[in-house]
């Protein structure tokens, strides 16, 4: 019963401006004709389970933001760095130790001690490759999104589909292999804690997750001072280590089942052991791309800030990571298991005195640091889910803003999965190393391929050098990716492959279920709807006399003269009773019993419906049939089980039939 | 917004009767004024989909039954001796090896052989006076329900919903109990089958609750010759046995380790060893309450024939039990545990020899009757469930009529909890006996003492002799409860002591919400509602302009001259580009436009209208604000995380409000 098939009609009854009543004072505010502006109180709870609900979400969470206080969430390059780098760098705390781990699982725990440090000199120089794309990317997106904007302006729906998705995966695992390193850190240090590691990292996460809900600026001063009191220690532990290495010639030697277990490779052999002694040292490189997907965070100028602190982040990243390679292999350090001691928990002990003051405190600020890496991701995976339902590819609540503007939905649904993680990982971030790394590198490919064929299109002054640079890292960064995935294949990289495809199938799909809502729901714009002036009758089915059913009557009559009550029966005895009572005390509404012998009720009503259709003379327009449902609305859950949903199957049976409108009016007593 | 408040008004516009309108005859038969019948064609399924599903439907369940062809489905005495009686019958496939475990498992197994018969003879006296107390049940109420119809007429509510409890309980085990015991006995002629014996239950529960949707008449043809081809071949092996032991002087030696275990009691020690063996074996009752409840199904006159089928129920039983126990004494039979063999196995193969085809056909026989034991509270619980749904304190739906006019719900969910139960307990009958002998003397007991306070109201003539007979069976019943309950606590028949005064609980609930419901909807008898003449008002929460929209749109003008439309929007702009679109496609419906900071749906929507509310003058009443809801509706699942539940969220935040009337419009579009 879509109207408007008629030209314009003649009248114009309301034709004019809405007059805006008074008094809105309180609620409102008048900003023009026809327009109003809700003040906070317009939202304000009225009842006193809502208002006790709305001051645990105050403490909890703040205060409600309006939309405008956005831009003051801004942040500085300095806290930027605090934020957005900690995922980078926060990977020097494990990525020494994978490089370790991948000799030893080899077998030749040995070659460690004189490979580990050229492999994290290559890492460091495929670092600085990804940094000066990225720095590209910030630059010519300013709007954040990174390989996701990138693929999906210069190569297409498919590729930033695969990006995201590549993405959405690795902001995941951030979480879950920052969280569950920083407790490895923290058990390090105190040994007691380590078999309730798990809790431990879910409680954070839960914490994280409550912060970021509360919004981004706090979150940053939450943050900011233990990032720089990480850097502080740890260039402090790395002049020291390095003064007493080389200066003081002091070096350690190896456990002895190390000693022992060392043997020479050569050929093809050697070149598999440091091909996957890279690809684990590769996760050093996570989060790099972070602050190009947050440039809309930064201060002004957007670009240019975040592609200076890009360009520190790496800096920093490479001398932290080679800096703590190479004292580990100096002091012959190797991961221990049982408890738990990492090789950069080591590495400060031997530096500051196991037990001394500064081992405690390094190890607290690395484990702030890991923390604040996870932080990132919440930061980064919301705003992406944001732009992907604003593009129809996500259920649309990731786009709404809670009432501190932050993305609620996303921050929840990352908490939920971080969490899902690191219980089934048992707290172990080794285990979920080799599905780290793969969608890192899948993304820079696809980022680095995307601005190669941006800088084509484009062709702007010096576009020949980015140009470069952007090959160069994509060439670097697919040969990386490869080589991940098929030396760490069985070990989990596989899981990734088929997480990608699916979460990519499952975006196009919630595309299509939008767009043919839209193409079901489209108004050609050029249609005029008229006042419409078919005839019109109403049919109510009733299951006796009672408010609901009053009330339904009572709306019926004001929609049509032609109104008339059904009522559908098993036994027809009870039909006579009703209809002895339904003449006396709803006069002028007919009432027609329909005995059911079949019990059934859908069926008969449908079939009536037809009859009365039928009955209208073919040459004349069939009336609009107006169904009119009274519907008792359940209060509890467990109405469901009590009352029968007739109205609801009524409503999805007659819904979509020719010549009919329905309308469902629900009942329910004032309290 | 109940109108009527008014006397009633002048006008009388289609106070009719309605015409009903021809062409009905493919769906409905004209049978009085505005009177209907529906044919079986009314509810005819009209999509492919529809079709294929109702074809299935009658392969499994037969063709759809009118009401009144339920006439035609009582049954005859010896048919309903075949279906009521199997229950308590079957009971003598275990109730003898309760006993005998009884002593073992008190580790005085040798006491068995001197004392079971005793035991099973002092039941057998229990049995004669509970069949005589229920046959006056049978007489006093025939429409049926049992213990719970008598205390309800005669106690009152809590004594009857215990009561229905503890039947309902009751008879989910008996179909766990009966089906487990069933099996037990297949096994015990096929070892090879002992180790599926969970999934032989299952699927032998599912296939009765099938046989059951469709309906009585069928079960008892199914099942009638086997009942009597197992009383023929019990009856036979009892005589023989007894021939042989009697006559012929055979008897048997107990397995060693019984031997070796005998030692003597005597006093307290006795006392209580005997009180258990006596309880175990009391599960030999279970059943006799099946008839009273299922009056109703026999042919007339009910009552006199429900009366002689009991009595010739309890004479079988009492004859079946002390014969299978004195032969197992006589022969030193033990039931033996890996691989299953039952004692009435043990009897057979005694009798007609092992392996031979004498003892395959009983066995078969016996597993067939225990199946038709199940098949007995199919048809007495969903009746049960029936009468407590029409009083309200069962969800309506229990006493709903399926298509072969079988209470669907209770068979469903009998069929569910069994095979539940079933899988629980593996399959072992024992496990589950101390649960099943509680619920009966419970419920015996209480429906005794009805009968007692029945004949007390009542005194009609001779009603002392009466009145002394349900007097001793309710006194005897009762201790035999205590016993029972005493014996076997520990075992599980606290378990039966939780869940009845849960059921309890929750029946009272129920009931206290439907009447809740119907307290709030109840209109006064004495009401005229009169066609209202309030001035009324719309106003449409919109999303934009789209099909759903402009349905929502020509619906309210069917409604009233002042309908307006409310844009709720974060960004003001878009707010302006609707409107410009708005007043060129949908003139003469003013648009407001509310921006909401805070981004906020329902709160500034139910602000705006308290807005328009106040803005009314004082003196003069206050319109009716129709609020009319777009609706798109969801087709999949899937659906409802796609689309914001606006629609919804804004229903049940709205019905309620004073005068104001919700009317959600539903589109989709037809296929």
């Amino acid at each position: 019963m879509i109207g408007g098939r008629r030209p314009l009609s003649g009248r114009k009854i309301g034709d004019r401006r809405v007059r805006v009543e008074r008094p809105h004072a309180a609620y409102f505010r008048y900003s023009g004709p026809g327009q109003l502006r809700a003040r906070e109180s317009a939202s304000a709870p009225t009842t006193p389970a809502g208002r006790a609900w709305a001051r645990v979400k105050a403490i909890l969470l703040g205060r409600p933001l309006a939309s405008e206080e956005e831009i003051g969430e801004r942040l500085t390059k300095k806290k930027a760095l605090a934020i957005f780098s900690s995922d980078a760098i926060s990977s020097s705390a494990y990525a020494t130790e994978e490089i370790i781990l991948a000799f030893s699982l080899s077998g030749v725990a040995g070659l460690a001690l004189g490979y580990s440090i050229q492999i994290s000199l290559a890492i460091a120089v495929l670092l600085a490759v990804v940094a000066f794309s990225y720095r590209q990317v910030c630059i010519a997106y300013p709007t954040g999104g990174g390989s996701y904007s990138v693929s999906k302006a210069t190569i297409g729906r498919l590729a930033s589909l695969v990006a995201a998705s590549a993405l959405l995966v690795d902001y995941s695992l951030t979480v879950a292999v920052s969280t569950s390193s920083a407790v490895e850190q923290i058990a390090s240090a105190v040994p007691g804690l380590d078999p309730v590691r798990v809790y431990i990292g879910v409680a954070a996460i839960l914490l994280i997750t409550l912060a970021n809900l509360r919004g981004l600026r706090e979150a940053g001063n939450i943050f900011a001072v233990p990032t720089y009191l990480f850097l502080g220690s740890a260039l402090l532990m790395i002049g020291l280590g390095v003064y007493r290495v080389v200066v003081l010639g002091e070096t350690g030697a190896p456990p002895p089942e190390v000693v022992a277990a060392t043997e020479d490779l050569a050929g093809l052999a050697l070149i598999v052991v440091l091909l996957r002694a890279f690809a684990s040292g590769a996760v050093a490189l996570t989060g790099t791309e972070a602050i190009a997907t947050g440039v809309p965070a930064f201060q002004r100028p957007e670009a240019r800030n975040a592609a200076t602190t890009l360009m520190v982040m790496a800096g920093i990243l490479g001398v932290l990571f080679v800096g703590i390679t190479f004292l580990a292999t100096s002091f012959g350090i190797y991961p221990i298991d049982e408890p738990k001691q990492t090789v950069i928990a080591q590495v400060s002990s031997r530096v500051y005195g196991a037990d001394s003051i500064g081992f405690y405190l390094f190890q607290g600020f690395t484990a702030l640091l890991l923390f604040l890496a996870a932080n990132t991701s919440f930061n980064a995976f919301p705003r992406l889910a944001a732009v992907l339902a604003q593009d129809g590819f996500f259920p649309r609540q990731f786009a709404f803003r809670g009432d501190r503007l932050a993305f609620s939905m996303g921050i929840v649904v990352l908490g939920v999965v971080a969490a899902t993680l690191v219980v089934a990982v048992e707290g172990q971030t080794h285990a979920l190393i080799p599905l780290y790394a793969v969608g890192v590198f899948i993304d820079f490919t696809i980022s680095q391929a995307g601005m190669v064929r941006h800088w084509l299109r484009e062709r702007s002054p010096g576009y020949r050098y980015r140009l470069t640079v952007n090959a160069v890292g994509g060439i670097a960064t697919a040969i990386v990716a490869v080589v991940v995935t098929s030396v760490k294949f069985v070990a989990g990289a596989y899981l990734v492959l088929i997480v990608i495809p699916l979460l990519v199938a499952m975006m196009l799909f919630i595309r299509r279920e939008y767009d043919a809502q839209t193409e079901e729901l489209r108004v050609r714009d050029d249609l005029v709807v008229a006042r419409p002036h078919r005839e019109q009758r109403v049919v109510i089915p009733v299951n006796g006399i009672n408010r609901a059913v009053v009330q339904a009557v009572n709306f019926a009559r004001i929609l049509a003269a032609d109104v008339r009550a059904v009522y559908i029966t098993e036994v027809v005895e009870e039909g006579e009773e009703l209809r002895e009572r339904w003449e006396r005390q709803l006069p002028g509404v007919p009432l027609v019993i329909v005995e059911s012998p079949y019990r059934a009720i859908l069926g008969p009503f449908i079939a009536y419906l037809d009859v009365l259709d039928r009955a209208w003379p073919p040459d004349k327009e069939a009336p609009v049939t107006i169904v009119v449902l009274p519907e008792y609305v359940a209060r509890h859950w467990w109405d469901r089980l009590l009352y029968n949903q007739t109205a609801k199957r009524l409503k999805s049976a007659l819904v979509g039939r020719e010549h009919t409108v329905i309308a469902d009016v629900p009942y329910r007593r004032v309290h």
